[in-house]
């Protein structure tokens, strides 16, 4: 049954894109789309079915694992940040260069446009027959929910923006703890894990604002919702313009929390001392008379579990 | 405790069938049966109970974890592949004949007719209870829904075709992403995240039609359905003979899918550099004198884990 | 912070029961229990609180859990069976013989009766509280249903039977699937996959019964429901004698879901070749010379991972 | 793309705290202090969505998965108790000393208090548009259960305590189990494991008390709320002075579940004899003609995975 060359074998060798940072970009560009085509497919099952369908919750679960599988698509080239702060959080940790940020930043924001248009047009029908042909942002039979973040009006922008920066911090400080080579966390599960903080955050901070803790995730479908969606420039100035608020908040929550895990956790983790819950004592390896301590040979079966 | 020989060692032997087609013909027979029989019931635990023991969330979240059993049950042999659309795009990838997979999509189709039939069998009682005798595809006490698709009437074919499209183009990307081995994602996790890949689609794309994104899914069962269910010629002639479209929207999508990956990604990672992200510094393995990276050595802990 | 001996290295030196069959029943024993007591609370949840806090779904999430978490606390003694129907199916494999069968369904069967005893104990002044005193079957305020099956009048002798006869098979031929070696999944991960198979079989084939499916789980806590529980004779003579049914009908099924997988699948499965899916090309692992090829090694990390 | 040197080691070379407890204190801080914070975060959005938004189930997988993050990111530093009643179990196994124990429970409380109150600030808005600005334990627009519990008058002292020991004994039991290093499960799915088992404990222990099952998470909040939430001295007075019980009991539960689990599995799995369920024969490996059992190897990929 085995094939002598498989076809993407061939196709690498003659049109396989060598330059690093587009490799990236065409990565974050692949995820972000994704992210956000299936991502507002599942917060407009929410909306059209009224929450009878997709619950809150899962809505939750459903994102989820969606940035999990994003992530696992592109674990092993830009790494799947598709968010902006999350990038920006990189930066600081040295892991990315400021321009490379910017470049990061506008892909992801493009790529959110793009992915929330596609699933708008696929189910343009559905919408017509829900709203009646009239799009709003509030009341009973509003869909620009389903595009980006539209808090309830009792809502302070300092609430708001506080929210935003603890959401993100949580988010950023999930994903420094999991990636932190010295806990030695499976690379084949994190991605995994950063879903699952990402269903922790929308559960304690996501009832505000609706967790967009992310710059691209918001703004690109605003701006969808503005330019084709026909909810008009009040997307922007809703709430006294409230829109900045998810651009401009993660950006400082990202970096903080990543370093509040650095700071309290991270930067003092012993070398190779196990833990004193559940690590078994190492033994040791011998072969061919020549001992090797098996804390050496350990990143071997991290990296490949 | 241990025994001298395991009986089914024994059997093996005996009966173990060596041509690969005919084992690979077996296991799709054998998953795709037990696919549909625990599946049909998921379903028809909704629909009996009105949606109130298994609710939408649940419906998605046992199909989810069903198709990773599923997979887990028969991936050292087929594959586990159950649907015709997989199967093309797996025919797309050079993993799959072209003739292979007619004999897999027949096979499959059978089995889903008769895995959907064994549900019927088995709550026989409780669906003339619900019903009262009546078979029907609409209205209050439809239970046709539990074979196959059946659309809401203001569903559009194009809206329906388009759906199907999108929606087994995402699940053949996240198969993708998953399987491919520059990925380098545990082989033994892989089923699992299979299933959660159709929770998202199912969560973002569900809704209009219920998530068939599988010919034989649907039509295997809706032959049933008209066969040995009562339900007549109307399970195909229904909205406009629409039952065509899920069986041949997937056989797009599939192929569609799985080389978006490929060019967006999977054609450009790089060939053993780490990510950005979690991956640590690659020691080196000193064994006896000889010193061998462990990007040679990766494949045989990952293969394993 | 490392001490020099550990508290329960001592006492193992001291106390520990080297004979294999004692240490698999304490095993079964402490498991079922635990599986018990703890799940009795999960339907008892759901039960007093009339569907509102454990719901359906949570009901069936909370076992599958359950289960995983039991086994992984029994998997290198007895392997954590904890239902006659599966250690039947075990012996029909050629793991345990017949004689520690029935030791194993007697221990079973009494665990299950304390463990359900246990949490009946704990709750007692909430039942009172929500029964008002009177221990009832049926009606508003039943709480037999807490301990064990009842189904409803309308469901068949028949229909019950083979419902209990596909759950069990069901059930077994995940774990068949998932235990095989061939198949090659981690035993880390096998005890969840287990807890994920029992939701699909609750989510698919639990609404008659409620997903019984192991004699000793519905046995056991019902003569406790009859001898302190004060629910009476009727909890045998309920509905026509119903009770042997969930104790007759997985003793078939579970070796019947054993034997289905093996002769559909196990016993056919290559013996070292990869899967067409997901699995990369083993390389050669070249120590000193001496090549080994992966298939080879692959036990070691399998194992351990 | 890579960065000569990272940040956050630069920082480790000159700021590493080397003192072991110190860096265990720090680390319990930040994971109690995130839990409270998040836990909070999660339990608010019940309370203020009266269950709509964060239904039961979702309350309890958020807290699960909560755990288990926390549990991620201190894994090799303190093991992340974040729990009393943890730290003191772990003393009975001699894996802390009883000093510790004190220091432990300390700045776990503290954590608990501080992480609470950020939640209430950042909520503060919502909380006054919730209540009207009156802070109440009980009624339509009670509040003060979102930062610890407060059981139902019908409950007695006696019930609330024996819960509380339930269900600490069940949480440890599944630790216990979890990170006997006989049962070789792997290191990385450990703290998912420990929050599906704390899944498991409020689904099937939660109903009474909402399942505090820990003194710092319990006492901590319920000063914050005492010293800061306008609720006054009924936080402790209520119900009879009922805030000792969550305190003391879990302080029985913890140590008597990690040794009922010692004394029924733990101290008598044998040492390197595959289980009966799922392991295969352990091959040799053969490495330049020195044989090397596997069981001598396992801990190897044991640990990595």
């Amino acid at each position: 049954m085995a094939i002598v060359e498989e076809f993407p074998e061939r196709l690498r060798r003659r049109f396989r894109v060598r330059n690093p940072l587009l490799v990236n970009l065409l990565s974050e560009f692949f995820a972000t789309t994704l992210l956000l085509c299936a991502g507002t497919g599942i917060v407009l099952q929410h909306v059209l079915s009224e929450g009878k369908l997709n619950t809150w919750t899962h809505v939750h679960l459903g994102w989820g694992f969606l940035v999990a599988l994003c992530v696992y698509g592109t674990f092993k080239t830009s790494g799947g940040h598709m968010n902006p702060a999350v990038s920006l959080a990189m930066c600081t940790l040295g892991k990315l260069s400021l321009v490379h940020f910017f470049y990061y930043s506008i892909v992801q924001t493009i790529a959110a446009f793009l992915g929330s248009g596609l699933t708008y047009w696929a189910y343009a029908d559905q919408i017509q027959n829900f709203t009646g042909g009239i799009r709003t942002i509030t009341g009973n039979k509003a869909t620009a929910g389903l595009f980006c973040s539209f808090p309830k009006e009792h809502i302070s922008h300092s609430s708001a923006f506080l929210d935003q920066v603890i959401g993100t911090a949580l988010l950023c400080l999930f994903i420094a703890a999991i990636i932190d080579k010295r806990n030695k966390i499976p690379t084949g599960l994190q991605p995994l894990f950063f879903g699952l903080g990402l269903f922790v955050v929308g559960s304690s901070y996501g009832m505000m604002l609706g967790n967009p803790i992310n710059p691209a995730r918001d703004f690109g479908p605003r701006l969808f919702a503005f330019v084709f969606g026909g909810y008009g420039w009040e997307v922007f100035s809703y709430h006294n313009y409230y829109f900045w608020i998810p651009i401009v908040a993660p950006l400082f929550g990202g970096p903080l929390g990543v370093w509040l895990y650095q700071l309290f956790v991270g930067i003092h983790i012993p070398d190779d001392t196990p833990s004193n819950l559940g690590l078994m004592d190492l033994p040791t390896l011998e072969v061919n008379g020549i001992k090797s301590s098996c804390s050496e040979l350990e990143p071997l079966s991290e990296n490949g579990a």
